[in-house]
């Protein structure tokens, strides 16, 4: 989970003390580290991922069950989104007194079910009593198929993009929680709710598209295509353009007065993943992508030059997409100047 | 970093959730869990430990840059503490409005100071906004040298007990923070401070010690040694003899007010090393051990039968040593009786 804000923060940090050598296939600013080894075919990925009560969530608003469910899902959608299998995790977690045993057992019980579906197995973690509401932070250790690692910037101009699922599902649950609705009425609120409280990763679709070799650059969407699409593109040296008109929004959110275009494009915690596929293996990739996986959608191509322009319908005029993700960290308080003068000292 | 209550809950989650399998050589429930790799000797070793602000610290008790040392060493003494070397580490950050770039620049600098020393590289980590005050969690991940991993489960009747440094120093400089001394006056207060906020990890002895394979069985002090030897005694099916007369305790602490013998028993956070050596083996440990390493002490010697016995003098009759070690998560509030109906079922 990479967040505009944090992102140019973890980028700065990397510049002064970032690691690197033999060992580190790829450090920071990835959705995870890829580690390399001695003896081996296989790369180490490694991720960690916090969430903290009363920013990533609520108390009132999510059950301990839906946290479990959240905090190991957004860890495994970053190693998804490297084509990684992940195999193992540890828990740090700080939990405040009126939360006993009932609460962590719920919360490690659901963290459990979802580690089955995908063979990751919990190997430690630490534990506390926390003074000031409830921390976690998740580490998921992966390994990649092979060599077959899938960055954020392996994408050329050309490539299709594409991404899985429907986008701006998980900012509609979060608009009927703003709006006191926690309990969804019709099967639409349930869908929204469920996607913002308990996101599913991608982990088959990750793996599957690394192992065929048929993403060239990839990526989890945590604040939103318009903040993260740049990210690929920066990456990649690459511009893009985006089709509006086949972006897969979730319309049915219009029921709550949201606006599904403006959410599918900024708002965040969809944990879908976003993939560039060479234009020489699209139909390859739209034929044999298998019917039990989500379904992925063609929403537009990386282009040569920098800038994501947006095409609201077939041959219309195309113009700018601004970035107006979600962004927790900006908008808060750092001083990025300072912060870059310093990193360049 | 081991608390006696939080240790017991992670072993009840571990009895439940815990993975397990071919791949994990040993997981929750020694200072790092072991993982074997497939094509290689070595094992990699995952560590991970939680600091909240209010429970393991207080912001005007310590400086982001001995927050940053003291995170980070916690964790390499966990590496240390298996007889592995630490690689790579993680951090996942919370940080209140107030502490803006100068803070976290200075966390970051210190602990890239450190893994300097060790040779571990950042390769990733998340940075969020806290609304309740500083979280800060790291991974480390090691590796073994070949496949010598020190676990606390070796240890035999007979074998020596030895610890490194000094015990009940950071219980000593916590006293002086709660009196209201947050700089030293004399040479004694400044060592006692910085053993509390800016604790240097053992890696070299722990990683040598696995090497030369001299020790059967190591953990790391951070409870004190009244609750951590009893740790290795079960994990190791042994109990133990501490000799009261050879304990190396700090004897300066009594200028302000401090029991050396009860902080060396029962202060937390001295993150030395505790480990055992076979009888056999005791000799040649003293006679190679590097002078550039930190001393070490025999205090005592693992039994047949189980608890920790007391020998105050050569000599004189042993008597139980009660468990008194630092313990912030069973003094709270949490249901152990519950919990392990529940981790039974």
């Amino acid at each position: 989970m990479s967040r505009a804000g944090e992102n140019e923060i973890v980028q700065l940090l990397r510049k002064r003390f970032g690691g690197s050598g033999v060992a580190l296939a790829k450090g920071i600013g990835d959705d995870a580290a890829v580690i390399r080894t001695r003896g081996t075919r296989e790369f180490w990925l490694l991720t960690t991922d916090l969430l903290l009560e009363n920013v990533h969530f609520r108390q009132d608003w999510i059950t301990a069950r839906q946290l479990g469910q959240k905090a190991l899902a957004v860890n495994l959608s970053d190693i998804a989104a490297m084509g990684g299998k992940p195999r193992h995790y540890v828990v740090a977690l700080g939990i405040p007194a009126e939360l006993g045993e009932r609460w962590i057992t719920q919360l490690y019980e659901r963290m459990a079910r979802l580690a089955k579906r995908y063979q990751v197995s919990l190997i430690g973690g630490d534990l506390s009593r926390s003074l000031s509401g409830i921390h976690i932070s998740l580490t998921v250790l992966g390994e990649s198929r092979k060599r077959r690692v899938v960055y954020r910037s392996g994408g050329k101009p050309g490539d299709h993009l594409y991404v899985t699922g429907l986008l701006g599902k998980s900012a509609a649950g979060l608009a009927l929680l703003k709006s006191g609705k926690k309990r969804g009425g019709t099967s639409a609120e349930r869908a929204a709710l469920k996607a913002h409280l308990e996101p599913e990763p991608r982990c088959e679709v990750g793996l599957w598209l690394a192992e065929q070799e048929l993403a060239s650059a990839m990526m989890d969407l945590s604040d939103g295509l318009s903040a993260d699409l740049p990210r690929m593109c920066r990456e990649s040296q690459t511009g893009a353009e985006v089709w509006g008109f086949r972006l897969p929004v979730f319309p049915a959110s219009t029921a709550w007065s949201c606006d599904p275009l403006a959410f599918a494009l900024n708002g965040g915690e969809d944990y879908e993943l976003l993939f560039a596929v060479p234009q020489q293996k699209a139909a390859a990739l739209e034929k044999s992508y298998p019917s039990r996986f989500p379904p992925i959608t063609a929403i537009g191509r990386l282009t040569k030059g920098t800038g994501v322009s947006w095409v609201p319908a077939p041959g219309k005029t195309s113009r700018l997409l601004p970035a107006r993700g979600f962004d927790h960290f900006r908008a808060a308080f750092f001083s990025w100047a300072d912060l870059m003068v310093n990193s360049r000292s």
